[in-house]
């Protein structure tokens, strides 16, 4: 064996389970000959999925005999689910076994799970959950996009510090432009956690550009926004609900009588360029920051392109370091920032 | 005169000023022949502007000798400018000269000034920002936008009384469905704000139909979705920049070489077709609510239709009686849950 990436993969995990991650890991893996992959779950399953396909070592199983539900509750998840195909495939991180894992499990649970399998970083109080979006300049990374609903300017600051570097490192940027997110009117701009971010940002040898607005993050000028988990949240499903109206009503206007059929397949080619700049399966795989170990969330609709993209990611932030990374930047700052 | 609707504009404001709300007030006039405007701004330059243009009695004028800076602080603005186009734009209400008013001056002034002049409607502790955004379905209304920043459980219930009977009024859909914004994740779901406004919701008599997510608002399925400013604002921002992003990719798209474009001009009547349903000028003109008085709030580069289209929403809001309809549904709602 060579000195490849192994990746775990919770093969029972999204709302597709194996339908998706069987064939996704397949293509990978003739795509990808440096890395390995282990399916994770029901091993009989999973074997008779794969089929006549043979990837010698590169491929391997691990069984599991339970899977986590996409509505479970997180602490039920945790306590009742001990042999779950999440919980294994975390686990084969925290072993070594695994150099970082993929799951499209349910968030809550998935959150929950690697916090407690894998641990905090030193300094870092809360998880963050980060990921790619497109803009007119290229892509944006945001985060937090969920796992804190009640962030202090402490929080945020150690989002930024996290984000800062693992954009750095997986996107090949250095010195990232840092935004916060806020909203534009002067006098009642931001609640007092967003001004105390502001203030800790700006002490700090950050690339801090200052405050952004919901819609700087498409428009590119940033690298990487800064949000709690509630806003980041509500600003990523708002930006995807906006998409998706916006490309069923194109469809609609195509389809309205043989006249826009036609015009539509004079412009098909076009559309379909078009479609594959912004395509959301491109940017599928979020990145849980702030633990021991790397986990890449994948969309829980996560199609075989999609969860493939999310594999790509676990892989370079394997190659790129990223976890070590951020643990020094992490210390750095926070040591830094105490000494003022 | 007739019993016409009268509006007073506040001409200066906005990015483009008289530019805009000029030809805006011009061609509203002809097209409505029931009401009547008050163009309030620097008398001379307006007049100037109008040229020979003339609607008698339905188009007047009222000197203001200050303007409001776009970037102008609220408080700064409430304080010195007593003169502004703005304030005596909203006197004009206050004094019931008008019925309404509408101005694409900065938000902020707006809402301090409007407050300040026409005062809270009884029980109701702060104004919020509602409007309308195109759906799946048609369109929802979203509130609050930006008015403010931190919100208590009783806040967001009177936004949502109030949000639910200037839908019912406005778009003519009796018992609106309610929605309150959250994040998806089941333990961690909302903060403590929201959580409370979810009992008092659930416990009164609106439709409420419980948590909604970001993309909701994009879907249908819901009439009025609730937040506090910050979340709203945030929504909203990152939907605009979600939208400018895509078209931005699209004309890119077309325009690469001269086969694109041929497609392009081919799929040239569809593509204007389909930028109308979704063109923002048709949704240009948030509300004002919660005060004694009718303040239409046009965007700042609003265009003449956008500003027009803001006109006609104050036009609409005067006709169907919405103060007074939002008025008793507070006392009603409030009334009720302290009996409770």
């Amino acid at each position: 064996m060579n000195s490849a990436v192994t990746i775990s993969l919770d093969a029972m995990g999204g709302d597709h389970g194996a339908a998706v991650v069987v064939p996704a890991a397949l293509d990978y893996l003739r795509n990808d000959p440096d890395v390995c992959l282990i399916l994770v779950g029901n091993e009989a399953l999973l074997r008779e999925k794969i089929g006549g396909h043979s990837f010698g070592d590169r491929l391997r199983f691990h069984h599991a005999s339970q899977e986590v539900g996409m509505d479970e509750l997180p602490s039920k998840a945790l306590r009742g689910k001990k042999d779950s195909s999440m919980r294994v495939a975390i686990n084969l991180v925290k072993e070594g076994v695994a150099d970082a894992c993929v799951s499209a499990g349910n968030t809550g649970a998935l959150m929950a799970t690697s916090r407690f399998v894998l641990k905090m970083l030193p300094n870092v109080d809360r998880p963050a959950i980060i990921t790619a979006l497109p803009s007119i300049e290229g892509q944006t990374y945001m985060l937090d996009l969920g796992a804190n609903v009640d962030c202090s300017a402490e929080h945020l600051f150690q989002f930024a510090v996290m984000g800062s570097e693992q954009v750095s490192a997986v996107a090949d940027i250095s010195n990232p432009r840092i935004g916060l997110l806020n909203i534009g009117q002067e006098e009642i701009k931001g609640n007092e956690q967003v001004k105390g971010a502001h203030e800790l940002l700006a002490a700090s040898s950050l690339n801090y550009i200052g405050y952004v607005e919901g819609d700087d993050v498409f428009k590119g000028g940033v690298d990487v926004v800064v949000a709690d988990g509630f806003v980041g949240n509500v600003a990523l499903k708002s930006s995807e609900g906006v998409a998706k109206m916006i490309s069923h009503a194109m469809k609609e206007s195509f389809r309205r009588n043989w006249l826009t059929k036609l015009a539509g397949l004079a412009a098909m080619p076009v559309l379909k360029a078009f479609r594959r700049r912004i395509d959301p399966r491109r940017y599928n795989g979020a990145s849980l920051l702030g633990l021991r170990g790397i986990v890449i969330k994948s969309h829980g609709g996560a199609d075989q392109l999609a969860f493939e993209n999310a594999i790509g990611i676990a892989r370079k932030e394997v190659l790129t370091d990223v976890l070590s990374r951020i643990a020094s930047q992490v210390e750095k700052h926070l040591e830094k920032r105490e000494g003022a």
